[in-house]
């Protein structure tokens, strides 16, 4: 497409990384996906991505239209070395596209003994409390805490009750999803998979009024507000879709899509030792926790993503047929070798 | 109970300002159970409130035990202080007690053009998903964005589906709550308000797996980890209870309950008077969004609480009997005059 190498390799690295923690939907499923948004000139893939604005501790990016593949993690960088100098760092990113899992860049962080964040807006799926409109990604929310003898704490979720993902799983078995998931049209509640592309949306965390779907609401709002008002992206109903088919809002109020990222050191707070130790024993802990079933211990965040990449990395990731294919016709306009 | 006049006024402002904003779970109906905490030695009324770890733009904070209503402003006002020189500022606190609502806090931002944030660990009440352990309190997150012509947008949030406070009222009522609110103590559902005092739990944003009690505990964990665990203060099961008649666990790893807290400078990303333009569009735009019901338009987070307090400070706040008594009560032991 264009990239520079350490770009192609960089993006690659994102996509690998979704699949091999099991994330099999931001993985190089998505590689497709990305190219036909580069077909429609929605994707610049020579970006000068640059820094228009900061503080010791804050800065925010312009993308240039670059992949958010490559865009957040050279935003990460820079949250990273402020953090570095003066105890946190926070980047906020406009005029990007969509970066893949939140996790691959708050991850950035752990390595550094820091605390990672990572937020994005995203294409229009889901439904205020009370609408039955279309006017926010499923914005998810990222945090990353590293450990002592244990994998670090991974919380990486959409503020969906559902991620889209699990829609179309439901929909290629043909089975019903649960309430709370989606709404028709009208807004009326719905177990039907297919919903979305009847014009449905998804639902905030939560659901319904009555089960918190307005705390679903509420924090999605705020990926939204962080990512794209406090950057100058596009935001609500304006973030541009991630599916080339369709064109972006007219009278767009911002640049691109807009994506929140930012580190605590560890040490900025106490020492690591300390830190290490009681997480340690915070893990420990809730991994012992009574359990309903005896044989479904507590899940650890970002334990069931550990160790499906362990499990990939020693047997390789399973593609499906179809994500295969996508690959291999690529391959060919590319004029590249196959699977 | 011996607090300087400086503090007792303070403490005054964090409950009033919850009863103002109609949150009267959090207000002078909280004011016996802080006396009865003082009663059992377990809050400090002349605390040495100091920094004992600090880098520019983080501090660390210990209490000494003080009442979370004084400790939490003290700590949010250095946070306001880094954030003004590095652009960011935030400030874990350890050894405090319960810090009232969480937006008095995250509020002081908003007069500098800030974005507030805080959180604080709680009560042990909440069951991870899996398990009928209390492990967790209602651990709320807080985020407060400033606003142009229309009063800010206040995310303040229990991580739980439901707090306490709405349980209580459906008990008065005997009404039955909505699934995915509470669980008995065997960890299975129930729609009965009076489980929590039969040794049930209250469960996390979403309710169940289907419904994404996964990303509710997630949440409340994060909360949990930078309040209790980045600090130095208790956590998960450890936390001390609000209430008098139940003792803190033994072999507490930490001290006293965490908070954290902290800002961001909006034109530490980008001129105010952008953002300001920006976040007007974005509240106009979601009051317009489609309604299901007509008579119902979308709720922007922290509008209903932003009329409440219009409402009350014109008509003065509604209290029921038995919050009226407690004060009389009080007023009589301490030699004031009644209500």
């Amino acid at each position: 497409m264009g990239c520079s190498s350490d770009d192609a390799k960089l993006a690659a690295d994102v996509l690998l990384k979704a699949d091999l923690r099991g994330i099999d939907s931001h993985g190089v499923a998505r590689l497709i996906g990305y190219v036909r948004l580069w077909d429609k000139g929605r994707i610049n893939t020579k970006p000068a991505i640059k820094v228009i604005h900061e503080t010791p501790s804050t800065a925010t990016i312009d993308g240039d239209a670059g992949l958010g593949l490559v865009v957040a993690p050279f935003a990460m960088k820079i949250a990273l070395e402020k953090a570095e100098k003066c105890g946190s760092g926070w980047v906020a990113v406009k005029n990007s596209n969509h970066f893949g899992i939140a996790g691959y860049h708050a991850l950035m962080a752990i390595e550094k003994d820091m605390i990672g964040m990572a937020m994005t807006n995203a294409s229009p799926l889901v439904s205020p409390t009370f609408s039955k409109e279309r006017m926010l990604g499923t914005n998810p929310i990222c945090y990353t805490f590293p450990a002592g003898s244990y994998p670090p704490v991974v919380v990486d979720m959409a503020t969906s009750t559902a991620a889209n993902g699990k829609l179309e799983v439901a929909q290629r078995k043909n089975n019903p999803i649960p309430s709370g998931w989606v709404q028709d049209s009208n807004g009326s509640p719905s177990i039907d998979a297919g919903e979305l592309k009847e014009g449905g949306s998804l639902l905030p965390l939560g659901g319904d009024r009555d089960h918190g779907s307005h705390k679903g609401f509420a924090l999605s709002a705020s990926v939204d507000i962080f990512s794209g008002v406090l950057s100058g992206a596009n935001y609500g109903p304006w973030a541009p879709p991630f599916v080339a088919f369709l064109n972006p809002l007219d009278n767009a109020p911002g640049e691109g899509l807009g994506h929140f990222l930012g580190a605590w050191r560890v040490d900025g707070f106490r020492p690591v030792e300390d830190y290490k130790k009681d997480i340690d024993q915070w893990i420990a802990r809730f991994k012992d926790a009574q359990r309903i079933d005896d044989s479904q211990p507590v899940i650890i965040p970002g334990e069931p993503e550990y160790e499906a990449e362990k499990t990939n990395l020693l047997e390789g990731i399973p593609l499906v047929q179809s994500v295969l294919d996508d690959l291999n016709s690529l391959a060919k306009r590319f004029k590249l070798s196959g699977l």
